[in-house]
């Protein structure tokens, strides 16, 4: 299965690209703004796409075409400029569906953020209710495509190292969750065709990301 | 027919609320964000609700109660800061829909910007990008629903004195147009049915307003 990682130069997108190299079975192809960002993935041996986000569709479907599914772990974050937030969060996420349709790619998993629920909106702080808005329409967004999608909605992110150990579940109390179980439990739900349709929250528990996501 | 003008205070809004008390079987009632704007609506003898567009749905719910109509033409304008962008002009719009819906109301009429296709966020200057993309995903959401909807894209606004005189269709070439006419062109459309289920772009021209509006 070869997979392109939208984002792919993010902190979570570094992660998934050395998880997809390591799994048998599993490529990385990774869409990066920068070329001189292309080494990093180099050395996985992952292929590189240069593609910005602020581009038209072609250009981002142009990079999906022969993959077999689409990750999208890119954000422009809650600390830019809310003019970011709608261009890359939102209209970039749409782009990228839109790409993922045109290249004929029926599978997709998006990077959400742990509530974007039209309550979230309301009840964010002033300065990041723009974020969670952009991640609310992106999300209502995919649910109305045909696309094969799965919308994981993680904790509070930290560096900390990957534990292999979670919770997940449509609600689950908010919590933390290391990037790299992120990126793990993205590789399980790639592997995973149950969680096709589905949404879920993901923080750091008690129960093995292979278990979870096969029973979600 | 009772029309709900949300953004009433607006400059488009007031010329709107205006034109629709002078007009006989019609009635306004004002959406305005602080009670201290309510004394021009009153001279007007309409009605008006204080609501602020970053409410919940229900708020606005509240005000749509008992109208036949509501109008979209509130907006953050091009020149507030990008938060209030996706907050107001999309998330705003959205849940202005969500609440003509909840009151049990059919007809919307949004005020949109010239230009809201994919196209236009791709060729718009960088300052002006997030907000032709706000409006693109307020239009977008509006077309998914079940509501009767007519999306007016006006040129270039003026504050000239109306004329009457227009040109409307599915694309014309840009110009300018005097609020005073769009606000007729509204009212022009809640009169015709035809127009429902339709966008249109209006700049000034040489066809008077009723004439091309019923045609549309």
């Amino acid at each position: 299965m070869k997979v392109l990682v939208v984002g792919a130069n993010g902190q979570i997108g570094k992660h998934l690209v050395t998880s997809i190299q390591n799994r048998e079975g599993f490529e990385a192809k990774a869409m990066i703004r920068k070329q001189e960002q292309a080494s990093f993935f180099e050395d996985l041996g992952a292929e590189t796409a240069v593609v910005n986000l602020e581009d038209d569709v072609e250009a981002i479907a142009k990079a999906a075409e022969g993959v077999d599914a689409v990750v999208f772990t890119a954000g422009s974050g809650p600390n830019t400029g809310p003019d970011k937030t709608i261009l890359i969060d939102l209209d970039g996420a749409v782009k990228t569906m839109k790409a993922t349709e045109k290249a004929g790619v029926k599978r997709f998993v998006m990077i959400s953020s742990f509530d974007t629920s039209r309550k979230a909106i309301q009840d964010a702080p002033e300065s990041f209710a723009p974020y969670v808005a952009a991640k609310h329409y992106a999300d209502e967004w995919l649910k109305s495509t045909k696309l094969d999608y799965t919308i994981i909605h993680p904790g509070i992110l930290s560096n900390d190292k990957g534990t292999g150990q979670i919770e997940a579940a449509s609600e689950v109390e908010r919590g933390e969750v290391p990037r790299e179980d992120v990126a793990s439990v993205i590789v399980a739900s790639l592997e995973n065709e149950s969680t096709i349709g589905k949404e879920f929250q993901v923080v750091s528990g008690t129960h093995s990301i292979q278990e979870t996501i096969s029973s979600i």
